[in-house]
């Protein structure tokens, strides 16, 4: 069952650690999953964590550590030896043992590596280090049941025992010829309903989707949603079987990804949580704070062109507010929209011209309905009927230009690659605070001189 | 391989349809993996694609059609006959079979049950619909292999072939005592590796973590992502086993509440994506722009009372967009950082102090950076001394009570159970712009009355 983490355990785990109650504390944590003693650890520092971390199994200690996040992770190791490090690698698989490694200095990196025991696995993670994290490469452990098309069933089920102790989660066997290239795969349910002397040859499914090295994460993660997939075999340019990557590494892949673009949207550089240091959290934001700073006083300085017409009509001070906070919501709508078909990298995508139709149609509908609206109230509440008509039309306008600035500036910097989540940022509600007040002012001077 | 979806093909394919030729369109698409000709139909209208449907294999079909998006599977299904949606529910998994039925009118949903010929499934079935879909009950499927914990492993590979083609994909086997009572599991790999005479109760892992039919679809997820599970038995109260939920379900799960999330977060009802039609998007997008219409209002009425210190200083309209953009770039970025803790659901949360403390130094830090620098430049560029205070301050306070709002709006939403990332969305930000105003003209009225 689940472990349900309390306060009041922490509490007496850190007294059991000041105390050095090495026994009760072994005790007190042989039943409770790996996964639960990281989530006290967060709660430690790094020093009685290690004390912990010590007391347990190789092992757990090791799923221990490959579990915890990056930053928190590359703290704690600092206190740890080369020697301390290279002996919980022997018991993690090779991508997360790849990750770890990445995440030290070079030289540590070399000395973890000499001190390897497992020489085999030393190799895989010396392997998978060229690779970037985030595409297929990076994601891929070395560990994985293969098996020569040529062999019979027997064979690859002493193959299968051979290397059951290394290939901790056996979804498929994949299935290659002499020279390693991949031809299919054979799923356990198969090899068990076989009859021994088959060959690999008769019951292998040809049918197998796969991914190259240099497959960037989203994607692998777009396919191995869109076909239902608990594993993906990768494969270099020539097909030749180089690892496999698991659905656990994806659904991380995947609540990273959506947490990155809502850090994005709501202006924190990546990576940030509230756990981290006041120092931390206030770098991620403040950069965003200035953006917005400097735009509000760009704005400022644009309203004061209009100083004398603010002298004449004071009023019109009154709906800045509503006519930049209409343009931020119009505009941050339509990037979501846009955002969502973009991340829905499988299906077809809508062409220019039947995108901007159906957003003139929505933003034509919608300015309409709020400009009407606001007249009404306006009109009701006696401003000035040319006020009223300046507020109303500049609104019909920056619902117009905001739902365009919204629905294109997404897809722009996708083509040029960066996220297009930094479209629903403060960077562009900013753009549109100022374009909003364009219009405003602008609007009301054109009218000004017509009337 | 991957196969690329091209605007070429479609046309083709429709033209096809349109001609009649269904041996071309049959041979087209036999070696196309179904999730791949389902991305082709949502282009096609619900007549097309019936047209392509029937062409292929049931089983095909009724794959693609369990893939299909709900409420474009609703409109689709409306063309077929009850018998018709019964003979492909044959070759569905039970827990997609009940989704499909619960988008069907009562009347229909009925008459399908009695004309499924499968009359294990059509009872799983029944089972499964009496549970609410975001739930472990309403996620789980019927499908699984389970053994008796007195079997021999011959028993169990017998167990094995009889289900084979029911159960699509065994993960592990569930190991159940005489009364259904789950005891624990045991891998594939275990069971190929063991000799034909042992017993199930010698080699089952007695470790398993499972899930009650009551237990929410984000708390699945987050379970099953924390310890890596790529199936998780589902369980009534008395432990007893009724089925299991696999990871694919899961992703699902994860990736339609970060959209959900994202959606709240720019003003969007749920559910709704580019391609629908003109009148859902706006329906989905309107009240969300009225209620920033009126929260703009409200802030129009609230400066109309200071209209007479804008007749003195109208420098002060200058401002406004500055305060009302920092308190929503603020505000929307501390909530976001409370959302991701809100999200990390198996970690222990921060106190209400401890976060108070936190939220407190951060926005001292960013409050002082902004307010000064805006003080330099108001200095610099001439505005007088008194509105470069008012200024300062106002932007100082509005930081601290934004941070204040965004921080502690999430949190009060959670507890009493609604999505917490509305609390970045427009409403939000709407009333964050009126504290701003308050805030801006009320240091303004105050400091006048000093001075």
């Amino acid at each position: 069952m689940k472990f349900e983490l309390s306060n009041v355990y922490q509490e007496w785990l850190e007294k059991m650690i000041e105390q050095n109650e090495s026994l009760a504390i072994q005790q007190s944590l042989q039943d409770i999953y790996p996964a639960d003693i990281s989530s006290v650890l967060y709660e430690f520092n790094a020093e009685k964590s290690k004390y912990v971390l010590d007391l347990l199994k190789k092992e757990v200690s090791a799923e221990i550590i490959s579990n915890l996040e990056e930053d928190v992770r590359k703290k704690f190791l600092k206190n740890f030896s080369s020697t301390e490090i290279a002996s919980y690698l022997d018991y993690v698989d090779s991508d997360d043992a790849a990750d770890i490694l990445n995440e030290q200095p070079v030289l540590v990196r070399e000395e973890v590596i000499a001190h390897m025991t497992d020489q085999e696995k030393a190799s895989h993670i010396v392997d998978l280090l060229r690779y970037d994290e985030d595409c297929a490469g990076g994601l891929m452990a070395k560990e994985l049941m293969v098996a020569n098309v040529n062999w019979t069933v027997v064979q690859c089920i002493e193959e299968i025992r051979r290397q059951a102790e290394k290939v901790e989660k056996i979804y498929s066997v994949y299935v290659v010829n002499d020279q390693g290239f991949l031809l299919g795969r054979v799923s356990l349910k198969k090899i068990i309903l076989a009859s021994d002397q088959m060959k690999i040859a008769d019951i292998y499914d040809p049918d197998v989707i796969s991914v190259e090295t240099y497959r960037k994460d989203d994607e692998v993660a777009a396919i191995m949603r869109k076909y239902d997939l608990e594993a993906i075999p990768v494969v270099n340019v020539q097909r030749k079987l180089l690892g496999r990557i698991t659905i656990d590494d994806i659904v991380d892949v995947i609540a990273e990804q959506a947490e990155q673009d809502r850090q994005l949207m709501s202006g924190i550089s990546e990576n940030v949580e509230e756990h981290d240091s006041v120092w931390t959290v206030t770098r991620s934001r403040l950069p965003w704070l200035i953006i917005g700073m400097v735009g509000g006083m760009l704005g400022a300085s644009f309203i004061g062109l209009f100083e004398k017409d603010l002298i004449i009509i004071p009023a019109m001070a009154f709906f800045i507010p509503l006519i930049t906070a209409t343009g931020g919501n119009v505009g941050i709508q339509s990037s979501s929209m846009v955002l969502q078909t973009l991340a829905n990298k499988t299906s077809l995508g809508n062409g220019f011209y039947e995108r901007f139709i159906k957003m003139l149609l929505v933003a034509l509908v919608n300015g309409v309905v709020i400009s009407a609206l606001v007249f009404i109230i306006n009109f009701i509440f006696g401003q000035s009927p040319q006020l009223a008509i300046v507020v109303s039309i500049s609104l019909f306008s920056v619902v117009l230009l905001s739902s365009f600035m919204g629905t294109f500036t997404p897809i722009v910097l996708n083509k040029i690659k960066i996220n297009p989540a930094l479209a629903s940022g403060p960077f562009i509600t900013t753009a549109n605070d100022i374009i909003g007040l364009a219009v405003y002012f602008g609007t009301s001077r054109l009218l000004h001189s017509i009337f």
